[in-house]
C-alpha cells in the first residue's frame, strides 16, 4: 500500500460540506467515488478537517492508501477526469506512512471575504458575503488583534462541537482592504467548530457599530456561546492553506 | 422622458451573449424584462456593444429612456431585485439626451485571462482559458506590441462582420503574469467582431511556439482572415472598461 496526499480545491456552494453526509452530496463522497473509478478500490479519503456546507477550499489536504501501481503525480490527472469542475485535485504525491492529513496538521489558514458597497458583485456572488452597511476597518482590525494568542475560545464554538479542550492558539488575525473587499485572514494551530465564522460574525457587529469595541476580548473572558456574536454565513469562508512539518500547500501551489 | 445610463456586470456563461437572440436568453433580454417589471414600460436597453455567448463583463454600459419618475440611482436597486444573480446593475444615473451607450464610446478595454499549469483551477473555471502547454511570456508580449497603433485588422475579423472600415486604433496591448494567470489587456477606440479573441488565438500559438514571431504583424499586412490564427474560446474574455467623453466606468466602480 502507498499513502498518497493531495491538495484539493473546491467551491463549496453545491455541496453539503467536506464530510460524508446522509442528506446530500459531499466533497469527500465525490473524491471517494472518483478514487473507486480510478483504482477499483473502496477508498475513503481523510481530509485535514471538515469544512461546512457552502465553505470553499483553495487548498484542502487529504490522504488515502492505495494498492494501485500508478505514479503518485498521475492520481491528480486521473481523479480530475472523474470529478465535477467545482472540485479539482491540484497536486498528488507520496507521503510517509505515518503522515495523516488531519492529525499531522501544524497550522491552518482561513480567509473570510466581505464585499462592501451598494450592490452584490457578480464575480464574487458565491465566494464573498455582501454587506451594504458601512464597516469601520480600524475597528475590525482592532477587534481581530484581540483574538491573537492562546485563549479559551469556548464562546466561539457552535453547539455540538465535542472537543477535549476549547483552548486554541491564533498566530495571525487581521483584516485588510482591497477595493470593495474586506478580507479577514486568520492562521491558527487549530480551530473549534464554526470558530472562524463566529469570530467574523462578532467582528462584523463591531465594525458596524452594533457591538462595542473590546467585545472579542470580553467574549473570550466570558466563555459562553451567548457572549459571542452570530455565525457569519458560510459562503464568505475559504480554507486557504494547510501546513505540516514536511508539507505546505502554499509551496505546492507556488510550484504549479 | 429621462435618459438613464447604467454600468452592468455579468457572467456570460449562462447567456447567448449581450444581444437579443431567438435561440436563447441574452443579458439584454433580462434587462428589458427587469425594466418592464419595474416601470411597466416596454423598454429596450442599448449597450456599448455586443459581447458573445460566454463572454463576461466587469463593466458594460447601457442606456434607456423612461417616463418613470424614480430617482436615477434607484434604478440599480429596483432592477437588481428582478435580475438573476449573474447579472447586476452596479450603477444607474441620468445622462444627457444625446448620450448613446454605443455611438458615444471613445475607448473600450478588454482582458483575456489564460490559466497555465497542469490542472484547471476551480475558482476561474468559467472566467479563464486553461492552457496546460507552456507559454513564452516574452514572445506573447512581443506579439502584443505588434497590434499597437492604427492598422487594418481585416485578418482579425470573424466572417459575418459588416463594417464600413476594418481599420482600428489600438492604444494599449500587453500581457502580464500573476501567479498561474496570464492576462492580455487591450484598449482600443473600437474592435471588429471577434477581434480580441482572434488576436489572442494567434498570440497563444506564437507563445506555444506553433507560429513564428512576427505573425501578428504579418497577418495585419496580409489582411485575410486565414492570415490570423484561431478564435480563442469566449470564456477567457471580459469587457473591463468603457469610456466616454463624460463618463468612465472605472471612476464609477472606484467610487462604489
Amino acid at each position: 500500500m502507498t499513502r498518497i496526499r493531495m491538495v484539493v480545491e473546491y467551491e463549496g456552494t453545491n455541496y453539503v460540506g467536506w464530510q460524508l453526509q446522509e442528506n446530500g452530496v459531499s466533497v469527500q463522497q465525490k473524491l471517494n467515488e472518483a478514487l473507486y473509478a480510478v483504482t477499483g478500490e473502496a477508498i475513503r479519503v481523510h481530509g485535514s478537517g471538515r469544512t461546512d456546507s457552502g465553505v470553499h477550499a483553495r487548498a484542502q489536504v487529504a490522504h488515502f492508501d492505495t494498492a494501485a501501481r500508478m505514479p503518485a503525480d498521475k492520481f491528480a490527472f486521473a481523479l480530475n477526469s472523474h470529478l465535477p469542475r467545482d472540485i479539482r485535485v491540484l497536486y498528488s504525491g507520496t507521503a510517509e506512512p505515518d503522515f495523516h492529513a488531519r492529525f499531522s496538521v501544524t497550522q491552518k489558514s482561513y480567509r473570510y471575504t466581505v464585499q462592501t458597497g451598494p450592490h452584490a458583485r457578480v464575480s464574487t456572488r458565491t465566494t464573498a458575503l455582501h454587506v451594504h452597511t458601512p464597516l469601520d476597518l480600524a475597528a475590525l482590525r482592532e477587534a481581530a488583534q484581540e483574538a491573537l494568542g492562546e485563549h479559551d475560545f469556548a464562546a466561539f464554538m457552535a453547539a455540538g462541537g465535542a472537543v477535549e479542550t476549547t483552548v486554541r492558539r491564533i498566530l495571525a488575525s487581521d483584516w485588510s482592504k482591497d477595493g470593495p473587499y474586506l478580507h479577514y485572514d486568520v492562521t491558527g494551530t487549530g480551530f473549534l467548530y464554526n470558530m472562524v465564522r463566529i469570530l467574523v460574525g462578532t467582528m462584523l457587529e463591531i465594525g458596524a457599530g452594533k457591538r462595542a469595541p473590546g467585545a472579542i476580548a470580553r467574549a473570550i473572558a466570558g466563555g459562553r456561546r451567548e457572549d459571542g456574536g452570530p455565525t457569519a454565513p458560510a459562503q464568505g469562508l475559504c480554507l486557504m492553506r494547510v501546513r505540516y512539518p514536511d508539507f505546505d500547500t502554499e509551496a505546492v501551489l507556488g510550484a504549479l
